[in-house]
């Protein structure tokens, strides 16, 4: 059995029952050293192995190659929901043809929704997801999405916004984002969700700072109708009140 | 103290441990009747009431009116996240002024996450959630968000897919995607998730049998990208392999 698990964000209080079950049922846990680092208390007892970023074919290619080889259980963690821009759809397309080889996937909460949840309910209507790295979809395509969601109207999460290796991709996004949403438009910003430190800014598109954003933020564009209250972000749901 | 909990989708096993945490610190707990079934273990010794459908507002006022007289901790559940087209929204809009009271707002795993989890890994590129459920959302926004999501060849979640009140509104949403995706486009239907009944069908746009959807199913819209093997809906991410 190869298990993929979402941690969800951060530490153990946002993991599901299911995802705790999950590794204890694990022989070996295979992770990304950061994420490793956040369940340690949970694998301290098992074989377990982390790897460094970059490096998530290696490390999904072993676990598949482990679990087949030993009959042992593997589990494969990602942190937020490990099918979301995590690693269930690596582990799905190298096992290829080992369909012999059972891959349960543990869904798990996503970044945005624990960074909505802190800022107060900005995603209470229709709200897409948008990763702003290029190192695999082409910028072009990422850039139709964000013009697509932004006329659609849509609340718009953006994933990995802005790092060291792309500074200025946050502010081209909200440059098109800007085509069809008023530079009032509500933001909110989400930093180390799940973690102790965690915390978010709410601002408007037009001051925004992107120097607040890097890779471990979460940045949330709400619809026409967001808005701040008691410094909570709200989408209203559309009840007549 | 008012929580505003997310309990995944069906029961205990894919809450996270703060959601467990929370009801356990709640002294009445209060939800839509289906869902307080699912939980009825942990609030057997807690006073806690349920109410029918179509009684959220109701719902949601009584418990912020209870937490403010009593001083007690209440808890909203809602199935998913509680932020998702759950009561989360309604919570703070309802709150207006009183800024006094606390709410903490606990994410949940939201449908669409469970359901790719069974269906395999659909939502590894960007993706949005769309509610096909016209009581609160104008048809032509809804109908315009359709056409920007296929337009951006977004993966698309549909919340609410089609119900006895709503029976042609899955056939409507498909054909308007389909001035942008192509009829082979792979979709994914997900009935009951995290209850025991819970499954999945794979099947394409054009052989769509919109008889086997209804309120408790999510639907899942592959992009150009996505591909079925050994059963499993596969959206590559785009690593090179």
């Amino acid at each position: 059995m190869l298990y993929v698990i979402g941690l969800g964000p951060g530490g153990e209080a946002l993991m599901s029952q299911e995802a705790l079950a999950a590794i204890e049922d694990c022989d070996i846990v295979v992770g990304y050293s950061t994420y490793m680092r956040l369940i340690k208390d949970l694998v301290k007892d098992k074989e377990h192995f982390a790897t460094g970023m970059r490096q998530e074919i290696d490390r999904c290619q072993k676990a598949i190659d482990v679990a087949i080889e030993t009959g042992k259980n593997v589990g494969v963690i990602s942190s937020g929901d490990a099918g979301v821009y995590g690693m269930a759809g690596l582990i799905l397309e190298l096992l290829g043809d080992r369909a012999d080889l059972e891959v349960k996937v543990i869904p798990g909460i996503t970044a945005s929704l624990g960074a909505a949840a802190i800022m107060g309910a900005p995603l209470m209507n229709d709200f897409c997801h948008i990763s702003l790295s290029d190192l695999m979809t082409p910028m072009p395509i990422i850039e139709k999405r964000l013009l697509a969601a932004a006329e659609g109207d849509f609340v718009i999460c953006l994933y990995n916004p802005r790092s060291k290796g792309r500074p200025n991709h946050l502010s081209k996004a909200l440059s098109i984002i800007s085509q069809y949403k008023s530079g009032d438009t509500i933001v909110g910003i989400g930093k180390d969700i799940g973690r102790k430190k965690e915390k978010y800014i709410l601002t408007t598109i037009k001051d925004l700072d992107e120097t607040l954003v890097d890779m471990t933020t979460i940045v949330i564009i709400g619809n026409k109708e967001t808005y701040v209250k008691n410094n909570r972000m709200i989408t209203p749901r559309g009840y007549s009140l």
